[in-house]
């Protein structure tokens, strides 16, 4: 080992879960960062021991081989080890190892948003018991610390609406496709070859990631824990070219968006993904490529907005670094995390789809034949739905013609309703593709 | 009094210096999340006490008079006080005070950029040594947690560049003058009637306010106090709506913006607050009205942007809660705020004119003669400057015309020492006006 330690300071030694991008970029930035520790904690934070697949791929970090194992739980258990990076993903063997920990009193600190947001209830209360710290800034918008501004800064504040783009692969894709008008599955592999797309690849595209991330944003604003089954959750592999363009027809841009609404009267909360036209003014519909952005609406602060790279080696190690730093202050009797619970259980509950208002834009497929139109929008006025704008696409011959609809303020039940009958209108050819309009102001 | 109070639970009472906006906002956000406090942080947090000028103004807040008196040291020295909210503005008097609390153990929260601009070193010093709490996250930016991003979230990070919206007040009027085409003096009018504009006009107008927050923000990034006299500090009174046009003719917006550089070969750091040319494209470009942007350019995360509301009663006073919440958290044994010195203070200098380099804009009045062009050309060209772009504005009859020029990368020294020249030069009318064109990318 070259890391030159001064003898005189306590040293609190860092175990790693898991030697992906991650760990090896936590890994790298302790060390880089060994001199201003002592300065900031009065104690040397150690990168010390981190657990791999295989021991003998070759690594870019100084790392000794002495230093690696196959052997998670051994690092867990060792009494040399002070502090735990779970940086392996996964959830199962994620969740045994934190508890692990935990009771044998060591802190912890992970990047794995599957895990807390399948387990975060049980393993916070862990915690709490073990009397540990749990930290998790890494899991949700990477580099952006929206975690502990959310805990921490915004205290004072309740959240009608948070709202915000929460996976930079999907945003990649869309970004790309809009601005070269590139087609999905040509982007798609791109991403793919940039190993940008994790192996579930419904993690990413069907938006699977983004609403673990907006569960966990969910919980820290209003403390109630919404079951993944709950929450709308549609990706972005209907988006088309020619949506991309209507929507900058309406001013707006497509963007898979994590919505995170509370109704102050009924204290029900509504946690959503799904793709959403966007006003073109909006900071979130500016928000290009992988990068990530938040958009906080607090009752006293008014709208604070956080942009930044959602993923990657460097961001992500900067918020687990952020988190361990916390810890170590904890350990060392200065600090800890905050406690979490925004408000008691009880007072929450999930809103439901008649309850969601808004507007919305469906593109059908149709046969071009006379009254096409007419019965669509009939079959929509009968659920009390009527049309803000209308444009109908010129079509190929033998082709269906696109029609492009965007609707007044309505709700989910009644669009839902709608469109189960839209699909099966004579002469509508696919299924209708919905998207959201999502209205910044709708709720404040 | 009407506030509800748990017996059973330690009770930790505020006292308020100062009672304008900020300070009745956070009596009333105190008071609205009574219920909360005890949940967070195992106590009760009660706002008890306020200093006001005069006694028997109406308030809308609630509070009796045996809470207000004229004394603000007496509420400092009150056994009964446990923390002190400086929100009084003004130097000296609130030195004194925040220094008595101190020497009686009080931590203190503050919004006072002023203050810690000029008094900082000293101040932070005394807490250190006293061992209580100062908190200053409402001292920079309003509502946006930038203090807590910048030394808790982001503390693995370098910060090579640092740049943003830092004052609401000359945003407001720039944007008015931008989106209406209004005058500067109209617009200046309307904010002083909607009472944006401090009583001391040059702290909004000449980039002053927004300087002593740029100091603030450069001692939390490098360590070193920078000398308000050793930041470049411009204003907005020479922004022409003629300026704001051509800027958008450049695909460019003017801000007034801080800019805290550092360069990591030699370690100096450069402060300036100055309009700006800011490409379209970067959020603090489109950041507007009252709103304040920070863009953090960190070694590690890469850019991170906040923007949010930069002043006002309700984003002041978030900002303040969150400071007594750390603080209270300290008092308690649970945290406290988090040790400053990011870098010590030798490793930094400030950087000298001809270090910081960039690209220039030119507003001339010229007569309109044949090879006046060519005279300023040659003028900026013995200063190995050359033009990037020319342009002369139509001029009406028995005026002088409007010559813009934007330049090449140069530095200041030699744009210093050429606009010398050019106020001399036959054919000049009047003073040059020179903003900088901000390149987002120069110094990453």
């Amino acid at each position: 080992m070259s890391t030159q330690t001064n003898s005189s300071l306590k040293k609190i030694r860092v175990g790693i879960l898991g030697f992906g991008t991650v760990g090896q970029g936590t890994w790298k930035h302790l060390q880089e960062n060994a001199h201003f520790w002592p300065k900031i904690l009065g104690v040397e934070l150690i990168p010390s021991r981190a657990s791999v697949r295989s021991l003998d791929k070759e690594r870019p970090v100084e790392i000794s081989k002495d230093q690696l194992t196959t052997d998670s739980a051994s690092i867990v258990d060792d009494p040399n080890i002070d502090l735990v990076c779970e940086l392996m993903g996964g959830v199962e063997e994620a969740k045994l190892l934190t508890l692990r920990a935990f009771a044998q009193g060591k802190s912890v600190v992970t990047a794995n948003k599957a895990l807390i947001c399948e387990h975060g209830e049980e393993l916070f209360r862990a915690a709490e018991e073990a009397g540990v710290g749990y930290g998790f800034e890494a899991s949700v918008a990477g580099g952006i610390p929206i975690i502990k501004v959310l805990r921490e800064s915004l205290v004072s504040n309740e959240f009608p609406l948070i709202y915000g783009i929460l996976n930079g692969t999907s945003n990649y894709i869309l970004t790309r496709m809009e601005k070269e008008g590139a087609s999905f599955e040509e982007v798609l592999g791109d991403a793919r070859q940039l190993g940008y797309v994790e192996a579930d690849e419904a993690l990413d595209l069907d938006g699977v990631d983004a609403a673990h991330k907006a569960v966990i944003l969910a919980y820290l604003a209003h403390g109630i824990w919404v079951n993944l089954s709950e929450v709308t959750v549609e990706g972005i592999r209907r988006i088309s070219n020619e949506d991309l363009q209507a929507a900058e027809n309406l001013s707006c841009r497509i963007k898979l968006i994590g919505v995170i609404r509370r109704n102050f009267t009924n204290d029900h909360v509504a946690v959503a993904v799904h793709p959403a036209l966007i006003p073109i003014e909006e900071t979130i519909a500016r928000t290009d490529g992988v990068h990530n952005g938040v958009c906080l609406n607090g009752s006293v602060v008014g709208t604070v907005v956080l942009t930044g790279r959602g993923a990657g080696q460097d961001p992500t190690a900067s918020s687990v670094i952020s988190d361990l730093v916390d810890v170590v202050k904890g350990v060392n009797g200065i600090s800890s995390l905050p406690k979490l619970v925004h408000v008691s259980p009880e007072q929450c509950q999930p809103a439901t789809p008649d309850e969601i208002e808004g507007r919305f834009y469906l593109r059908l497929a149709v046969d071009d034949r006379p009254g096409q139109l007419a019965k669509v929008a009939e079959c929509l006025a009968d659920r009390g739905i009527s049309l803000a704008t209308v444009s109908q696409t010129p079509h190929e011959k033998d082709k269906p013609a696109s029609l492009i609809l965007t609707t007044h303020q309505t709700n989910e039940h009644s669009i839902a309703q709608a469109l189960a009958q839209l699909k099966e209108l004579p002469g509508v050819v696919d299924d209708p593709v919905l998207f959201r309009m999502f209205d910044p102001n709708g709720m404040s």
